[in-house]
């Protein structure tokens, strides 16, 4: 599968008393990076099939941390499918600026039904988010 | 080494639109679990030795998520030594809802001078340092 | 009314790189500590009433900084309700390090009933959160 | 003074579990806007000058909610300077989806020097950074 790639700048809110980005900021990172990469499949992460509310929560997350990022950086996260399970999905990032590799990341979320009372059910990723995922991109 | 334990509740800001903690917040529960640890070893992150400003950035951080946590709910978070390096140290977490583990992390900081142009230098960690580290517990 | 104060520890996360605590965070702090003070009174800030979920969205919040809090302080936060309309109530803050008056500020909370489709609609007060106001405490 | 308006999409990390953004990210959203709005003019809010570190913390911070925004929404966001004075900045923002106003806030920042032991002194604003302020764009 092809690679996908997005770009942010680094803002003030994102840096710490350390003068660099805080280590959780890089998770909300990674995490938009895959919400852009779905959407340009035409899925979105919080969305209702057949009624029924389906969203992609996380069950794991680890990032390796090279060089500090700092406040007004050009960020580049790549988004890559490292594995695609029957109900989850693992992606592998790796954040640059400019040639440099800052971080490395990997997050698997898996396919859920949220139900009315807040639980989570994990679910068979259903076959109308297949077909986006295999095909590459949105009718709409 | 002995286990250390400190307490959170769920705050509102933590939680996302999928009704419950969003997955970066995790990073921010393990992170102030580590400064306490160290602080109960009277050991403060971010602290001048020698004149020198020492700081524990991390190089690697990773959370698996058992159980969604929500808005309220009291956490015990764990905190063990995991492995303790000439210039690092690696943290295991195992965050708790009761008697449920709903998750469990690994973090691993290095000590670093932070140079005045802000960028890190890793550095053997600091005798006093170790010395409250083995010894348990402060003077102050 | 008499006054609310709580307590909270500036964490890591809580600052940015101009080496002080982000002034969003405030914003947080000053929700917790309405939300504590609400709990104080035997009030959940979202919870279900006659089936419905019943929430408290803000309208309006400002925050006056006088003083930078860094990593490590202990806050005071003081909790007094200014104003209590139909259908919401207004909070006056003040947080303190020590005896210092570090930051005030305001907030207006709607009570609202969030619909299945999850918009908000304001109702009155229920009675039985009023009564809760008025009395200082939950039966519970 | 003319308008200035950028634009960001709602991240997911931006929402909390009533469904919608927390209140205390549009004071993020204001603040990342006010700073593409120095950009524009050639100032970068974490500088040094003659030596010293000079940046723009905030002494008061307002927004007033309208609407709620969701995931995914698309947000303009205005930034117009509503005083300036010998030290500080008063910028006034509206915040839109499409033709809807959403939000509309008001922060005031100081010019200051950071000390090298992280205190802030005002300062009156830099000849030249007035001279960008006025003229409308950097040089570089």
């Amino acid at each position: 599968m092809e690679r996908f790639v997005t770009r942010r700048q680094v803002e003030f809110a994102d840096t710490d008393s350390g003068g660099v980005v805080h280590f959780s900021r890089y998770m909300v990172f990674m995490e938009t990076a895959e919400h852009q990469f779905l959407a340009s499949r035409g899925i979105n992460v919080d969305t209702r099939i057949q009624g029924k509310r389906v969203s992609w929560p996380r069950v794991a997350a680890s990032c390796s941390y090279n060089r500090p990022l700092v406040f007004g950086d050009q960020v580049h996260i790549e988004v890559k499918v490292s594995r695609r399970g029957k109900t989850s999905m693992t992606y592998a990032f790796v954040l640059r600026r400019g040639d440099e590799e800052v971080a490395c990341g990997e997050m698997t979320s898996v396919c859920c039904v949220i139900e009315p009372d807040g639980r989570f059910t994990a679910i068979p990723i259903p076959a109308e988010l297949s077909v986006r995922l295999d095909g590459g991109g949105s009718e709409s």
